[in-house]
């Protein structure tokens, strides 16, 4: 059992993963809080397949590793142009990106998130932005997915790079047309220390009273 | 303190909030929460405006009023035509969703999730379906402000029919161009029990191994 504060505040990306297997309980325990999410009208319009099998497995990391370093390309080629206090942080994520996808297939379990937009209402469908609103009906079971691990001792890390592959994520999965895939997300024991101490920006940074620019407190 | 999977279990959608206050260090703790929340590249692109004033929740209201009847008119012209065991349901959720729409502005503050994209990777930008990504890293931090919500004995419901009046919405709390709304959360003390139990499909019914329609053992 683990305070809900103490899950949020120390859930870390966990990119090194260990290939111990992870008990049918404790999977289905970080399962069922997918299933405890929110979602809209209560539709549940998603669907998590666990890729466990080394083949299915093997195929996803191939995928993810082709993507994963054509994605972090220009931020390795920028590197020397960093300033030095940044470049340590960027080299250190980078180190952990890499790790991950050279090793994703050994993760005991991966879970791809699938969500049926015939499920939503898209309320921001027709603005001249980006569309996110069919994310809330899934994003929600993600985080339910990723605190549970937390508190199961499991490294987890929210990818979305492999929706560039989605066509053969898809084929290989057996997914059909009508459905879509948006997170990816290997679990495991970590290797390091795993979840920890987390930075983020200040309260004051992300929050404003009844005005765009009217700072808290 | 509450454990994690207590609060995640009984987190509902609640429409009926008192207007009682909510203290500084209470709601500070639920927005703290939501700073917490993973984002892709540790971006944390969102903004949330805590609309408190008599006269900024007065305007939101009148907005939601008037989506909600418009959303829920054909649920209710459409309810005698409903089997018996699927109307009371239906009539429950309305005469909640009602009371909301009618209340919203009582509510002693309404939490407003806003986004840039530009601060976004959307990695399903390009496909030939609904894009969902960029909620990735905001629904992560909706998500955890109703379990803190829960946590804190506070009601809540995720709204995003206010995504249909966004160029309104935007310009009564001053938000600039180059971000979106993507959440609108009114939240404080239940005017009845609250939080409690909640009903989902059975992890079965969610969850594939390996392929899709491989049930779940």
């Amino acid at each position: 059992m683990i305070d809900l504060y103490e899950a949020m505040s120390s859930l870390r990306a966990v990119r090194r993963l260990k290939s111990d297997p992870i008990d049918e309980d404790v999977l289905e325990r970080v399962l069922q809080a997918a299933a405890w999410a929110p979602t809209g009208g209560n539709m549940q319009p998603f669907k998590i397949v666990v890729a466990q099998s080394d083949a299915v497995k093997a195929q996803i990391k191939s995928l993810y590793h082709e993507e994963w370093y054509k994605y972090i390309a220009p931020t390795r080629n920028g590197l020397e142009k960093l300033p030095a206090h940044a470049r340590d942080g960027t080299k250190k994520m980078m180190r952990a990106g890499d790790y991950l996808a050279e090793h994703m297939e050994l993760a005991p379990a991966i879970l791809i998130f699938c969500f049926n937009p015939a499920m939503m209402a898209i309320t921001d469908a027709n603005l001249d932005r980006p569309s996110v609103v069919g994310g809330g009906s899934v994003y929600t079971a993600v985080q339910n997915v990723m605190l549970a691990c937390r508190a199961e001792g499991l490294g987890c890390v929210l990818t979305t790079l492999l929706c560039l592959r989605e066509k053969e994520v898809k084929a290989i999965l057996g997914i059909p047309d009508e459905w879509g895939t948006c997170a990816h997300i290997p679990i495991g024991y970590p290797v390091l220390k795993g979840h920890g101490p987390i930075t983020r920006r200040p309260l004051g940074k992300l929050t404003y009273r009844d005005q765009w620019g009217s700072h808290w407190s």
